[in-house]
């Protein structure tokens, strides 16, 4: 008997994967480079469940029902592409190649063509939520050859998480080529920022306020109920309770230096090429690499007059100023987030579902929230909307937790804490809520010494002048040398 | 009489240096594509000094002194490629062809490498100060073939700005393949920041403070005197200064939507491949794409209440503050950016000299300023200062600066003026010198939900610990699906 799909890539999340898809009902046919893997998992785990162990390329592809449906759990890189050499000699046309790792959109993109010209249907699918998510459901984003689809939406609806009041399946066909994949990215740069701006609150609790970790827990537990309702906030929660042997908080023992690895860096470096302001993603992608130079940092802060931390007002309600600073700031996050979508939709020609994306991300990724229901009440209200901010439902939340956002920055900056993401987040708002900024000088500036030349706010848009500010340049302009 | 050099490319830039390589008394040769431009500077501005109009490649090529020394001043990008490969066909090996456009230093690695493979000498080099600074003197940053050097050291000296005591020509070898583009990449970063920063201490000034023009151009006046020297402060005032024909200030009129092109970006995205904070100059390339979104800006403005703007205390003493900002955040940005620069001297192997490159921006360029000459003693008394912020006197200067800053950043937060470089300035220099930052919960996080494991403050570096928080995930740890 045929397996209905192929999971080659035995490490926890292809394990896991595979575990969840036949948990469901499907026969799995599982393969991985080091054999024994394979074989340990078949005398444990897998005994006895409906596994088709393969313990070579060739016998994997052909114990597939057709069009085979094979999934790489590998390592993103060049992995991925020798294996995909591996597989080409013995998949026919029609037959789907499913990249669930973490791979770059512009590899996906490529791969996509490559497979395309050879009647092979590849799909760079984003699997978010980790090993659990892998196990109990995951949020699916593949896209690619949409050909592919018929034949894979059941078995990714059926193994994906469930949110919603009628269970909805977290996954869709999110578009062609590396859009899958991109989307992904996307949801990884949303999640370090998610990730920072808790951290930050967690910074002013422990460090300006003084609360225990007992205190935080609670606090954590409350936000859990209310708007800010999310997996990263029931983790926070969980991880401030938890005590290490010693009965004193775990937390407190880890070293504070964050790893990052590629996705945060992809979606900021996609922010720039499509000329999107993503601050406070790039902000949380910065505060990792800081955080990872502690030696510096050690050695630093010793070089500096210590800052006495002091507060003004009732605790209580500095800490319920500081839920509403991580509702506004997470509100500018994913504001900005899905302005670069719509962007990256429109230059790619994706053809984006924001608020579908926005529904499959309630469930089994990092970032799944309440909140993620709003916004896609935000784009079935108007899918052409240019921000998230104009929506009005998040215009008005903003309108009064901006409030809190602006105190708690205040709190920080006199306290010396640093706080990038929120700073970040509240910059942008003010700057994309104001109608003059002061890029008018700047504009001055770059005619002085570029003759760049600049529009009026008394003439119309697309007529450029050129003023000989200094007296000395001539009436040339130059629009080659622009920085 | 063969010329000494050859310009390719007549644009301002090109024009503007070769009539500055001429005045050197140098016999310079000229080409352009469109030839009617080199006819009509012989009858123009050129008649009857030393130069060499070409009316094609090959009678421009021949007509230069070996070894030859061809400098393109043209757009960068493919242009740059396909005239190479019509110079190929004339030149002879030990010939040497300077890039002297904005091309991005990986283009420049790649075409040092391609021409030296031929036996000829590719020089990428950075040429900064507009059309001014190529006339009278630009600040030039050459990297590529060392064997080139020798031959165009003495041009490059004389043609270059000089500055200091013993007026120092403001060029000096980089570094080879694209380390000169390199460092003009970087050097556009920070002008960048420098210009976003002004701005922003003009938004406060306008916006909250009120002053009138003439006070912000006696202000600017005033910084021109002291630690703030600089061009970019320097033309602020002749900006701020300036009436349109009905008496009004110049840049009320101008249109606050600043344009970006490459380098800024190029930085920014180099910043992220090295692992380095480049948190300023990011924001600044934000803030240019911010500001060029006027049309959402003005509909969004009307969205917010309006925030009454205020200030408590002595305007003079704000204003001094204000000075401590603008001076705090450029230390900060030029740490940064310094810091950038080591990091990428080191993994790209170019041996940069950081004192030399802070010397040639002493001058010609956007950014030349007094306080490179502080920099430049830092790394005299330690060429391997991690960062600049460690060295005494920026030290000492930021710990007085920095409240300056911090009562800025306050200041605009609270009358809601978006101070995205200054409050990443702050944020970046709180995180420098905390010891212990909140980048432990994020690694419990991470290690919550993907097994990513952490290190321990009780425990040795290196020493990689997992914890099972939900009670549910196994023993495995994922090193794979990292985010």
């Amino acid at each position: 008997m045929q397996a209905d799909i192929g999971i080659l890539g035995f490490r926890v999340m292809g394990e896991n994967l595979a575990r969840n898809m036949e948990s469901k009902g499907y026969r799995v046919a599982i393969y991985n480079r080091t054999s024994s893997v394979i074989s340990d998992f078949m005398e444990g785990l897998g005994k006895g469940r409906n596994f088709v162990p393969a313990m070579s390329v060739e016998e994997f592809v052909n114990s597939l029902s057709k069009p085979r449906k094979i999934m790489l759990m590998i390592k993103a890189g060049s992995t991925v592409d020798s294996t995909i050499e591996q597989l080409i000699p013995f998949v026919d046309e029609g037959d789907i190649i499913i990249d669930g790792g973490n791979s770059n959109f512009e590899d996906s993109e490529r791969r996509y063509k490559y497979l395309y010209e050879k009647g092979i249907y590849f799909v760079g699918s984003g699997v978010s939520g980790g090993e659990l998510g892998a196990l109990y459901g995951p949020s699916l984003m593949p896209g690619g050859a949409k050909e592919a689809w018929e034949s894979i939406r059941d078995i990714f609806r059926a193994v994906s998480a469930k949110a919603g009041e009628n269970d909805e399946p977290c996954t869709a066909w999110i578009g062609f080529g590396g859009a899958g994949h991109y989307v992904k990215t996307i949801h990884n740069g949303i999640e370090y920022g998610d990730m920072q701006l808790i951290t930050e609150v967690y910074a002013i609790m422990r460090d300006v306020l003084k609360l225990t970790y007992n205190e935080m827990g609670d606090i954590f537990e409350k936000w859990n109920d209310g708007v800010l309702k999310s997996y990263l906030v029931e983790i926070t929660r969980d991880i401030l309770r938890t005590r290490d042997t010693d009965g004193e908080p775990l937390v407190e023992k880890i070293l504070d230096t964050a790893m990052q690895k590629g996705t945060g860096k992809w979606a900021v470096i996609s922010a720039l090429d499509e000329g999107e302001p993503l601050s406070l993603i790039t902000e949380a992608v910065y505060a990792r690499v800081l955080s990872s130079m502690k030696d510096q940092r050690v050695v630093a802060s010793r070089m500096v007059p210590y800052i006495e931390k002091s507060f003004e007002g009732d605790k209580a309600e500095i800490v319920e100023n500081l839920g509403k600073a991580l509702y506004a700031a997470k509100i500018i996050s994913y504001a900005q987030g899905f302005s670069l979508l719509a962007s990256a939709s429109e230059s790619r020609k994706w053809d984006l579902n924001l608020g579908e994306i926005a529904t499959i991300w309630r469930g089994g990724c990092i970032i799944r929230s309440a909140f993620l229901d709003d916004i896609r009440k935000a784009y079935d209200n108007n899918p052409e909307l240019s921000n998230l901010m104009m929506d009005s439902f998040f215009n008005e939340t903003l309108n009064d937790a901006s409030k809190g956002l602006r105190d708690a920055v205040i709190l920080g900056v006199r306290n010396g804490i640093s706080l990038p993401a929120m700073s970040s987040a509240l910059s942008y708002y003010d700057g994309y809520h104001t109608d003059r900024l002061p890029a008018n000088l700047l504009q001055a500036q770059r005619d002085y010494f570029g003759a760049h030349m600049f529009e009026r706010l008394d003439r119309n848009r697309g007529e450029f002048f050129h003023y000989d500010w200094s007296g000395e340049g001539g009436d040339t302009h130059a629009s080659v040398y622009s920085v």
